[in-house]
C-alpha cells in the first residue's frame, strides 16, 4: 500500500488507553501516527516518544492544533466522557474523521448532537469498541445466527467487573461525576449492553429496569449495578456490571437450540488466538449421568490484535470517504442504541427501579 | 461392611428419575434396593426387573404397602411434587427415612408439614439436589470461601433450562398445574436458587423480585423466569430458568477477589471427572492486550458418581440414627430455604414483578 493512502491519526491526550491503540495504529496496515495534543506539550513529547511516533510526527500542546492541522484525516478521542461532545462536535466541524472512546456520551442527547456534526460535516464516527473487530466476534456471531445450530436466541446474560483499587475507587476519572459520571454503567456496563446488542441484532428491548443492588459513591456515580431487559418477541437479558468485583467478562447467550459462552470477549485472554464454546442440541445420555454431545471448544486464531482490526477497519472506511463513498452509518447507529440502553438504565436507578419503556 | 448394616430402601412409584437413583442405591456401598411399590403390580415388577432389584425385593401394588413394610428403613419418593405432603409426611408417621425429590412441596407450607411430621418421628429427610453430593462441589466451596483466592462474594449468576419438545411442553407432570404446579420454577428453577444459596453460605436474600418476561402455559404454569435476589450485606443474584431454552447449567460467581465458572453444575457433562474454571486476582498485562494470570481448569476425580454420593451420605446419617443420633438438620434446613426463595419468586410473578421481602 502506497504511504499516500495510510490514513494520518491525531490523538487527543494522552490517556492510558491512547497507548493501546498507539500501537494499534502503527500495526493496521492503512494507518500512521501522524499527531498528538496534550494540554502539556511535555507529556505529549513523552507520550510520542514512548509509543514509537515516526520522528517528523506532530506534537502538540492543545487539541485544537491537532484539529486545525490538515494533515490529520482523523482523531483518536480517548478524553474523559464529559468532553466527547465538545471535542467530537469540533473534530467533525475541522472534517476530522473520528475514533471515540466509549461511552460515547453522557447522555444520547449529547451522542445525538455528534452525529449531526459528523453526517453534516462527511465524516465517520465509530466508537473504540475493540471486540466488536475480533474475528471471533464474527464467528461467534455465525453460530448464533445459525437457525439449525442455535435455533432461536431466548435469553442472554453479559458481566463486566474488575476490581478498582482504593487509589481508583478515590481518584479515576470513572468515578467523577464531573468527568465520566456514568460510572461503571459507562464504563464496563457499555460492554455489556453492547455485548446483549449484538446478540439479539441490535434489536433495541421494549423495557428495561434496572436491579435493586446498585451501588452509588458518595458523588452519586454508579459503582455497580445490574439490568434485565426485554424484547417484544420474548426474548430476555440480563446484566451485571461493576468496579468492584473480580475481572470478569462473559457473555452467554441461549437459544433454543444452543448455547454461546465466552468469559473473555471484551478483552481475550492471550492476543493471537481467542476461544469459545458453542453447544447445540444439549441432552443427556440414557440414565442422565452426563450430556451428549458436550459443548465444543472453538478457537480463532487473529493475525492482528482487535484494536488494530478496528484501526484497520476505521481507516479503510476513511479511505473510501476520501474517494468518494459515504459514511458507514452501522458505527453511529450501534453506539447510539448502546448509549440508549445506558440512559435507561441509569433513568431506572434514579425511578427507583420502574421499567423505562424504549 | 456386614449385610445388616446396609440402608434398604424402598421406592415409591416408578419416575424416569427413579432409574438412575436406584443405580445409585446399587452403588453406594451402604444400601440396598430392597422394595418397590407402583400403583400398578405389573410396572412395579418391570421396574424392579430393569433395574437390578435383587431376587428377594419386595415388589407392592401400593404405597402404602412399602410404607407398611418393617423391613424398608428408607423410602426415595420420586412422586409429583402435588404428592409429596401426603406421602412424605405417612412416609415419617411409618418411622421412614426420606429422600424427597425436588421440588420438596408446592410452597413452603407444605415442606414444613414434612419436616415437622420427620421431626415428631426422628427421621432423617434429604431432597434429592444430587449436585451438592459431587467432591466438585466442596472443592468449587473450598475456593469461594477462601479470603485470599476469592474474596467476599458480591454477585452471583445461575441459569439452568433445557428445551422441552412438544410432547414435553403438553403432557409432562411439569407443566400440569394439579402435579408439580410451580413447572420450570419448581424443576430447573430449583437447582438455580440451590446454587446461588449455597454460593451464598445459605444465607437467604432480604429481598426477591422475579424479572419482567416470565412465560406461563395457559394452565398457569411457569415454563420460563428469571429473579433477582439482594442482600443486607450488598451482595445481589440472579436467575434465569426455562423449559424454552437449550440445555444450560451455570453457575458465575464473582468475588472481590477471584471468579468461579462452571457450565455443567447440575450433571457434570462426564461421569468419571468433572471441571470449573477458577480465576484469582485476574488483570491485565501492560497494554491491556491480555490477562495476567489467566483463569485455571481445576479437574475433580469422583469415585462414585454425584448420585450415588447423595444416597451414601443419606444412609451414612440414616445408619448414625439407628446407632441413636439425631437426624441432620442441614439439609431439611437448606431445603425449606430454598423452596422459601421459590415461593417468593412465585409471589413476585403474581404481584406483577414487584419485590418480595424475605
Amino acid at each position: 500500500m502506497a504511504n499516500e493512502t495510510l490514513i494520518r491519526f491525531g490523538i487527543l491526550g494522552c490517556a492510558e488507553v491512547a497507548r493501546k491503540v498507539s500501537r494499534a495504529i502503527t500495526m493496521a496496515p492503512n494507518a500512521t501516527l501522524y499527531a498528538v495534543g496534550s494540554r502539556s506539550l511535555e507529556k505529549a513529547k513523552a507520550f510520542a516518544s514512548a509509543n514509537n511516533f515516526p520522528p517528523n510526527a506532530k506534537v502538540y500542546s492543545s487539541y485544537e492544533e491537532v484539529l486545525e492541522d490538515p494533515d490529520v484525516d482523523a482523531v483518536y478521542v480517548p478524553l474523559p466522557t464529559s468532553l466527547h461532545k465538545k471535542w467530537a462536535v469540533l473534530a467533525a466541524q475541522k472534517k476530522k474523521h473520528i475514533l471515540l472512546e466509549k461511552p460515547v456520551g453522557l447522555n444520547v442527547a449529547e451522542f445525538d448532537a455528534i452525529i449531526e456534526a459528523c453526517e453534516s460535516n462527511g465524516v465517520q464516527i465509530m466508537d473504540g469498541t475493540m471486540w466488536m473487530h475480533h474475528p471471533r466476534t464474527a464467528t461467534m456471531k455465525e453460530f448464533i445466527s445459525d437457525a439449525d445450530r442455535f435455533g432461536q436466541l431466548k435469553s442472554v446474560h453479559t458481566i463486566s467487573s474488575f476490581t478498582g483499587d482504593d487509589d481508583f475507587l478515590k481518584n479515576d476519572i470513572r468515578v467523577k461525576p464531573g468527568l465520566d459520571g456514568l460510572g461503571a454503567l459507562g464504563d464496563t456496563g457499555w460492554y455489556c449492553t453492547r455485548g446483549i446488542l449484538w446478540a439479539a441484532n441490535y434489536e433495541l428491548p421494549k423495557t428495561v429496569i434496572a436491579l435493586p443492588g446498585a451501588v452509588l459513591n458518595e458523588a452519586g456515580v454508579i459503582l455497580s449495578c445490574g439490568s434485565s431487559l426485554q424484547w417484544v418477541d420474548g426474548k430476555v437479558a440480563t446484566f451485571q456490571c461493576s468496579f468492584l468485583s473480580n475481572l470478569t467478562m462473559d457473555i452467554t447467550a441461549i437459544g433454543t437450540k444452543g448455547t454461546l459462552h465466552v468469559n473473555d470477549f471484551i478483552i481475550p485472554f492471550q492476543e493471537k488466538e481467542a476461544h469459545f464454546s458453542s453447544a447445540s442440541k444439549s441432552w443427556f445420555n440414557d440414565l442422565v449421568t452426563g450430556w451428549e454431545p458436550t459443548p465444543s471448544k472453538q478457537i480463532v486464531v487473529s493475525d492482528l490484535p482487535q484494536e488494530a482490526q478496528m484501526v484497520r477497519e476505521f481507516s479503510r472506511l476513511v479511505g473510501e470517504i476520501k474517494k468518494g463513498s459515504k459514511p458507514e452509518m452501522k458505527w453511529p447507529t450501534i453506539s447510539r442504541k448502546t448509549q440508549l440502553v445506558l440512559d435507561a438504565v441509569k433513568a431506572s436507578i434514579e425511578n427507583g427501579f420502574q421499567p423505562v419503556e424504549l
